[in-house]
């Protein structure tokens, strides 16, 4: 990173006891999907083994916007999730595993990024909802980790906290830390179980950090991530907090995420985020007490760097894609239309409001209920409403 | 590409005059300033040279979605362009140029694509306005290109039909191909000339292929290209045609494009196209006789293979991508969640008005419009859409 | 009204406690506005006497639409507010209150509808808080109503329940029935008593009618007004339920109303609810067992002929109005274009989602929460959203 | 008027030619059909004899909003119209267009007001197409009108440039100034005759004032005016210039208007203009060198005061109405809420975007080009506006 100097590479929970920020990276699936690498329905990770350049050149993206951790390309990558997506026919989910952890750690290794081991939730689960086989197949592919060079264990996008309590109680086996999100809106979990009372079981469960991350945009993620904080207070327990957000605006999703937009999977630029939206994202999580701020799916490496940015100060440092942006625009100072100089201010990017350009769309959709009436938990005369 | 077996590389003239759709790559300065390699508001091309993994990169994913031909990287590489921006100090255009070349060429030989030359307008243009010293920046930088294994050349974002010509006429020399895009609205150039007449100035001054690239969305430059091609036929003339829009949706610009608008650049999220655009885009270029088809800011890889799989009947194959695709959402059959079943259809796709998640954000901007004080070309009574 | 036959008048709890749908009347203060004949910020019903054709005619408009009450022209017609707007000086607070009833009590019994005497909150109870003091003000009021044929009474636009109680109280003292509306979200009043509360408090001050009325859109009051029910039902006391609510679109309002939108009250055309949009509101307001259902400031006449088409079957016959207006669009059958003749159907009306014609407005806008950063109610995690 | 003193009541062309501003009055049916009294669809003016009492009402509205010419109820007043319609059953066009003018002449002498006798378009031209008929019924409206004590005439709302030409002619026979408006957009009329062209054909066919009214909103129909003001000019004629645009927003109506909105005519509310356009229109429409300026349907009373009020420094007074209402917002200074006290001026009104409240809606529709295709005359080539 620029003017860092050499550091000896510190554990993630060295580095969350110190204080420090740590900047996770963006989204994996959704981008290796628009670079033609993923399949949009399937999001399996078979480009670890199929395509390792594409997959090599986004952590490096990642790394060198600031990202202090690289997680695996490991998504979706239990076994009998491969199976049902029929995607996959000549590669195990242990050649994925055991490819994504290496290429992690080599480009972990260009800086002194720490590389994250990822498991998500198992179709296992709702089928059989046996702890025993659930367990199994976390356990097989935490093996499949320890092979190999990582770090930590993520456990990411589940939305039954009872699954990630199991999860973390399998990786905590391997004696290293274990950081543990789940994918839920300040409604709860797929079961009700509210925010707080996630956060406290999923840390008695031995989870070092909690928090959430994906299906809701970074707004709402940050009011999810502060009721578990106070869950967590009011049990007299302590944990790291840690939150990666959609990178887009899901200001009328409920229970369901961006998945009950019609708008998924095919259809969210429209809502993408701009760099803009992060700074602000990035200094409300700071402000709520979350240390570790990333990203999931519609986060680029530009908004990485946007966190890296916002929070340059904190961290000491810039990261080394900055070199490649002016801060707040300020690179535009140059350019030869005077209206386009103009906005090479942080005020004019703080206030804009963008247009979409689209007359003929609206600006909020109706999500499909089906989920909410499927889980009985939806409260009609309360759409909470989230607004970046 | 997909059941394709192997073909002999054949010339961009002879594949159009054989009537074939070639697919264009996309957009490089914006996609690469995503990814931390590029900075706005110079937006030159040094990357080639410093990181050379960042660039094959995106060629590859242009190539794997299905471009015909790949671009160098050397926008804005005249010398005259580069010590304006002061943005590279240790490097040459020259080097630039050359590594570019070399680039597209290694990763066009992994299927039979095409390389093609481009230069863009040069400062010298405005500031002097000398036809020998305008011409003697793209005589340099089109000897940097004959030292390498290019196929043909392209000229584009020129808004001055003259300078445009002066390049070709330049390019000519060289005894290769050369096409031609300016970046101009249905109104025509920055000097008033309209469309068909610039049209044909550019085959006047040897052009093989002219078109439009840049600046305003697609459907508003297929409506500048149609201008052209009646402007070529009304005074005997052929040509092949060619578009690269941009990836954004403008329905508000006039002259000065999308930098007049308050989103450029870094707040143009909201008006990013998606690939069911792209669809309807490329069957109305395709309509409207243009058969070199490809995109420029905003046209990311799933961009072009969404070209690549509108047209795949006229072509008679898919793109090598497409493996990772199903076709009008066909792959989310699969789907876990009913209602995301239900959108594996076109119908669903092609009728959607995608909500921007924005309700506090207008659906268009006011554009600056001292472009077109500056120019004194704008015709009020032209502009059909009057807002109170 | 149309096929009525002459019936006898029958008071406003003889019909209600017969199951009667009572529809209300509309806005007054607004509409008289926009006519010129009331000033927008003062609010005062002076026009009963400088300009009593206007009136009457309003009230006459009503009448036709199918309103069985015509609430008497005598909005903040309190003494004390009358002095504090200085808009009125030659004319006393009695002479209104006594012009307003034989103006309304005139044009009822053109038909066989009822007038309410309304009374509305004071200024003396923010400013001195004293029982006795506002108690005298609603007296003074009441018996100037006293002296007219008047057939009830009804507490309007009171945001605190403490307030709209000792008006009650005053009231039913007359011997008359006493409906009460507070102009309330659901949140509660602006001391933070729940809508449950708030209406068992107003049974127990001996409202025979209790409900919600102007502030927010429909559908909001009716999420109101059903917390008021449940209120009732578990204190195990009944009263009849009453609705007006606003004719404009205020999906974003918290406690503060309309009054915290920027465009209030000038720029409000924007949010007008359509008669389709009373359609689905009166169908709901009496599928949650509200009998008394009329509108405030934004109810137009063919808002309230809206209300009356939409329960013609629960009422037995349709307003006089109707005779100038097809059911669901049928009158444009014999329109000269066919596309506006294909619109004479229901379901083309129901799922239209009108156009707003403004491009460079946004469709949410951020209220004014000095409201609740003053009254300390706002709890910034919940901001709820209600869409009709 | 406010201070006016008395005045002889000086004819349309006295004052025009003096160079005052007259006022116009709004609309009537889209007004009467909110109160009750006009079928939508029909739109004829039967209520001029069913209801007097509320187009009385209405007149007297305008008149006290400024309006200095009121236009007798007669629109669609046409024997052969009135047939069509079916509507009118027992009352004969004669009646209504006398009763009509007694109604406007009763309330214009309550001021010193000019009463127009308005003629409009005939099925009857459509149908036949024979200059003899149409004349004749022209003719027998005249006769009637001539019975009663009226001023000028007005033809209006006809979209065939040819059919007012016939109408002037007949109307001029009276020796009666006559203003003539088309209901055309700036591509021209149905015939696609263009806007100066018409005017200058009404011109020689003897119109005193010319202009258009209806189908499109203030800032479209001065643009069509102006392009009228251009035709005489290079023709070496002279005439008044008119105005009354329609009330509403409509800014992708093409040739058809506001009838091929999917929104008329029921759901025209979210496209309401508000009183802070008018000045905006009323200030451009007196730049352009229109002094007749009113408004057509979606013309409310306020709408009136506001042209009024925008120009009370030219006019030298201002209207009755504006006693109602304080000039900018001045009224609001004494409200209770801070910050709509913080509303009472001019900048807060005249740069706010109004949001509509409505998230789920466009803010563009997609007129019925059914009309265009009809008439051949749409140049696609013509709409700057581009939506993908």
């Amino acid at each position: 990173m620029i003017a860092m100097g050499s550091k000896k590479r510190r554990g993630i929970l060295e580095r969350l006891n110190a204080g420090e920020v740590v900047v996770g990276d963006g989204g994996y699936v959704m981008q290796l999907e628009r670079r033609g690498y993923v399949k949009a329905g399937h999001w399996t990770p078979e480009a670890a083994v199929e395509h390792p350049e594409a997959v090599r050149q986004l952590h490096r993206e990642f790394l060198r916007a600031g990202a202090n951790v690289l997680q695996t390309f490991t998504f979706y990558c239990s076994e009998d999730k491969l199976e049902i997506s029929g995607n996959v026919t000549n590669i195990t989910g242990a050649q994925i595993n055991e490819a994504a952890c290496d290429l992690a750690r080599e480009v972990a290794n260009e800086d002194d990024a720490l590389v994250a081991g990822c498991v998500s939730k198992t179709p296992c689960y709702v089928k059989s909802h046996s702890e025993a086989e659930v367990k199994a197949i976390f356990k097989k592919q935490m093996d499949d980790f320890l092979k190999k060079d990582i770090d930590f264990f993520i456990v990411e996008f589940v939305d039954h906290v009872e699954e990630a309590g199991w999860a973390v109680e399998v990786l905590k086996t391997s004696g290293k830390p274990v950081g543990a999100t789940l994918c839920i809106s300040p409604h709860g979990d797929m079961h009700g179980v509210p925010p707080g009372e996630c956060a406290v079981r999923l840390v008695k469960a031995g989870a070092d950090i909690v928090g959430v991350n994906c299906h809701l945009d970074p707004l709402t993620c940050i009011r999810t991530v502060k009721l578990m904080k106070e869950g967590l207070e009011k049990a007299g327990l302590k944990a790291h907090l840690m939150i990666q957000p959609l990178g887009f605006h899901t200001p009328e999703c409920n229970l369901g995420g961006y998945t009950s937009l019609p708008e998924y999977p095919f259809a969210m630029e429209t809502r993408a985020i701009t760099r803009w939206d992060i700074h602000k994202y990035a200094r409300e999580a700071y402000n709520a007490g979350i240390r570790y701020i990333g990203g999931c799916c519609g986060f680029e490496p530009y908004h990485i760097r946007a966190i890296a940015e916002e929070l340059a100060a904190e961290r000491g440092f810039l990261p080394p894609a900055s070199e490649k942006h002016g801060l707040w625009g300020a690179a535009l100072e140059m350019h030869t239309k005077p209206w386009v100089r103009a906005r090479a201010r942080r005020e004019y990017w703080e206030n804009l409001l963008p247009a979409s350009g689209r007359p003929k769309c609206p600006s909020m959709a109706t999500p499909e209920d089906d989920y909410e009436k499927h889980y009985l938990l939806f409260r009609p005369e309360q759409v909470v409403l989230s607004l970046m």
